[in-house]
């Protein structure tokens, strides 16, 4: 592993409830720029390894709360990219719920992208955000996403997405996601829209601009 | 007057409650461009004149409602600025509740920034908005900012602000305002602050660097 200078000028924080589509906006900012200089840091991948407890019991997780978290993996990472080191970053396993064998190498870059349901709510890794973005889509909305994508996508039956939906989903959404809002500097009501889109990537082009500037700037 | 061909590139809409912090968040951007390239057109401009009314008759009117606007010439007036006309904006006279005898001529301009109370809640208006955003300040912060702007510099009373609050302030809120909520593109949660404000300049930033272009194109 090389140890690249190059250290994130800015680390973006995109929270929002499950289907929220708060990963489509942290995509199309990297399709926009490219990985040279954005990268993508997705909490989904610091899901605990539960490896060592029975399938069963996986399946009885509350994968709604911090606590379902690596919350000290999570924060590191973010550290050492945040002080131009790479990362191994985890793949998660969903169908075991497990860590998978694979690990994401992430390099650091001028825009880092932290996304997921608590990057707003849990304080130690909100405190590292310079840029606190909450996507704030009504929860019919959301609700039809997550039907929609848990029962084409993942096999599974409406009255399990329901059920899964009533007891974790909506409950950890009020007790955790909705209240960190508060932290939100901008909010996005709809998700993605081309107007807010077009407000994030033209403040990120901005960042990458000066960071540009200050690297050409170092090498002479 | 002229006949000015530059006709303004983008109409940024700026909506939210008494006290939310609005006219601060056009203020800013017009400071920061300049204008040459940004010009605002505040709703309040366009109270009716109520010269015809006795001073007792004024002072009766709910001036939070939409019909105490002139919403025919508010929307005439956009219409001009974005097909390149210049304007001659009513001054409004608070202490009269009249249109003052001047008037503030506007010239159209590569930006136009719209803010006011009901900006997103008359559809006329909002038809005509490239970009909405709606400042959606928590209404304890806004009441607190009312009463000292109210009795600091307009002399009113505590009660008399109280009063007028809960009579037509915040019902109209309710009723108008925060409904119009739903159709902002962007949300700035605490009004004013330095990440939400760089987002939206560095949007407009683009859009008068592009108009640039297109008018030096022009000239070749």
């Amino acid at each position: 592993m090389t140890a690249p200078t190059i250290k994130p000028k800015r680390i973006f924080g995109i929270a929002g409830g499950s289907g929220s589509g708060k990963s489509t906006v942290a995509r199309v900012v990297f399709e926009h720029f490219g990985p040279e200089d954005v990268q993508i840091l997705d909490q989904d991948s610091y899901y605990r390894d539960n490896s060592h407890l029975s399938m069963d019991q996986r399946r009885l997780i509350n994968y709604d709360h911090p606590e379902a978290f690596d919350e000290d993996l999570f924060v590191e990472h973010i550290l050492s990219l945040k002080e131009g080191r790479s990362i191994n970053c985890p793949v998660y396993d969903y169908a075991q719920h497990t860590r998978s064998e694979k690990i994401k190498v992430i390099d650091p870059c001028p825009i880092l992208i932290v996304e997921g349901l608590l990057v707003l709510a849990i304080p130690r890794v909100r405190e590292l955000l310079d840029v606190k973005i909450f996507i704030d889509t009504p929860s019919d909305i959301r609700f039809i996403r997550r039907l929609c994508r848990d029962t084409k996508e993942r096999g599974r039956s409406t009255d399990s997405v329901i059920a899964q939906y009533q007891k974790t989903v909506r409950p950890m959404h009020l007790a955790f996601v909705e209240p960190s809002k508060h932290y939100a500097e901008v909010i996005f009501p709809e998700g993605f829209n081309d107007n807010a889109q077009e407000m994030l990537n033209a403040k990120i082009r901005q960042h990458i601009k000066a960071q540009t500037l200050i690297t050409s700037a170092q090498k002479l």
